[in-house]
């Protein structure tokens, strides 16, 4: 039955009662005022709401990195399973992959700058929800000191979010790719595969509410990755030698920093038992070798680093392996698991076919 | 007739013959160990090639802002005047655009990373003459400072350009849109309603070999704009009160600047007499008010500034309207042409239909 009295108020002002509010109606200035407060994090020392945000940089230089996530290409608003992403898991996806970088710098994040491209029916509920989901990972990953500076918002066919963030140095020097030398030992930082693992399951027809518990945590690690932002300033206080972050694979990365440091690296699988052991009920529900997810699979943001054989690791740290001389003249692979050449190179590619 | 020697190399090593080089066909390494060459500017600290590069900030503060591209949105590949544009002019319009959000701020570019999106069928040639756009605006527009520090490549259903650029400041505070102050004089640096002129000739079935020579000079204006990158320090060592760079139309722009402020600007159409001059014969032969353009045309990337009265206004500056008080209990428009309210509000919003 009809409710006379607001009905007619609703009537009476044409307000349409079931279309939810799309960034089209609201406009640019509309949509700022309603994030902006949002983003609210570490106060920049000017900003949002300039041309430019001012960020202080206590040590006279800064690192700065920048990434792009696009819809069906990085993430898909709703997958295969028929789970459906949020706002929010976009907005801390974002955030994680982005301080992940100044982690592995040996940095601490002290400004992210965010630029939104929007089609123009999306929900202001989506961006507001982006927005929370962007300052929580940056309060819940501990980056404390990261001021949000603001951004740019635009229109576009596809849902797509660059941040560029900046940090400081944890020591003098940051660490870089391509430091390591014969001897040391190669460690890593965070889970190996449970992204990919996650992936797998939000792309399989079996539909999420079938996932048990353990495999929706998975899923999480995929939707809010957990980049373990205190262990790469550790790290470089502890004097690593080489250190980048896990964004596309561990032997695909690996690979990179091996090459970089004009190395190579002979990986002891025994070291990843656990975390197979951690992926072995999904895998075999989904018939996927989880040895692919683990080698292979990228977006987890953990650590990869060398550091001298006598150093006291950081806390988080795990050995894996050990950085191989290159014998003059011999060709070889830059990644050797158990003292044999690979047989794939795994690892993500964002043009392959 | 063919050749045979050549022909038969060509068929023998199954070179396909007139198909381009695609960022899929190359892949990610493949495309950057192409592009970064080209991205040489100022060297940073560190970088391209490491998780985030090393910029130096020698006042202890930097500046930092973001801006994006969308092909269709901010930008045609063709137009329907038949014009295309070439990566190089995507390259100038990104580096142009970010560039003047810094020297909005008083401060000279310190570094800029970039995030590229592209459909995998993008030309190799393309991405490549994208690079030399860039880095020719960041030299040619006297950037010299500015060191490229690498970026992000990924792969998207639309062409879509992020670029974040850092800087610093010419003085110990940067120049806020918000310390405009009654009894002031409002001046611009740089030209109005160019590129607003070269859009509409681009955007027109007019087709492009029928340009005049002042009329492609108006369209170079748009695909490749000059901010006076000079201009904002000086402002700001003559004590410019209030400066923005003009990148959405000068009447919605110094409407943002007057409610920043808290005053109001009257503007004063004589004073923009000769900009109005420069577009006569284009807006004639379009049938377009060219006060449109002037008024309302972004995309110049000009400076909008508020001097006190006695200030010598740096080169460039040219004085276009004072700053009033507004009366308390007064509801008013920020804006004011020649005394009088004006009739629309120009500017362009990224939302509106």
């Amino acid at each position: 039955m009809k409710s006379p009295d607001t009905t007619t108020l609703l009537e009476l002002y044409n307000v349409p009662k079931a279309e939810p509010l799309t960034v089209e109606n609201l406009g640019e200035s509309g949509l700022l005022a309603r994030i902006l407060p949002r983003l609210k994090a570490f106060d920049p020392l000017l900003g949002p709401g300039d041309d430019a945000a001012l960020i202080a940089a206590p040590g006279g230089k800064f690192v700065i990195s920048v990434d792009t996530l696009v819809e069906n290409q990085d993430f898909r608003l709703c997958w295969p399973s028929g789970f459906c992403s949020s706002g929010f898991d976009i907005g801390w996806k974002s955030a994680a992959q982005n301080l992940s970088d100044i982690n592995a710098m040996g940095a601490h994040a002290s400004s992210a700058v965010i630029s939104l491209t929007l089609p123009p029916t999306t929900p202001v509920a989506w961006v507001e929800d982006f927005a929370d989901g962007f300052s929580t990972a940056v309060r819940e990953l501990g980056a404390i000191r990261c001021a949000i500076g603001g951004g740019d918002l635009g229109r576009g066919g596809e849902l797509s979010v660059t941040a560029a963030v900046t940090g400081d140095l944890a020591t003098e020097k940051p660490v870089l790719r391509s430091g390591a030398e014969p001897g040391e030992v190669v460690a890593v930082n965070g889970v190996l595969g449970v992204a990919a693992a996650g992936l797998a399951l939000l792309d399989s027809p079996l539909t999420y509410v079938e996932w048990s518990e353990e495999e929706s945590a998975l899923v999480l690690g995929q939707r809010r990755p957990r980049p373990p932002l205190a262990a790469g300033p550790a790290a470089a206080r502890a004097g690593a030698t080489a250190m980048m972050d896990l964004s596309d694979g561990l032997l695909k990365d690996a690979q990179r920093m091996a090459m970089a440091s004009g190395v190579a690296f002979d990986l002891d699988t025994a070291e990843l038992s656990l975390d197979l052991e951690r992926l072995k009920r999904t895998s075999e529900r989904l018939q996927i070798d989880p040895l692919n997810w683990v080698l292979g699979g990228g977006e987890d943001h953990g650590l990869l680093a060398t550091f001298p054989q006598s150093t006291q690791l950081p806390v988080g740290f795990r050995v894996i392996g050990r950085v191989k001389a290159i014998e003059v003249g011999v060709m070889g692979p830059a990644i050797y698991l158990d003292g044999k050449k690979p047989d794939v190179a795994k690892g993500y590619d964002h043009f392959a076919a």
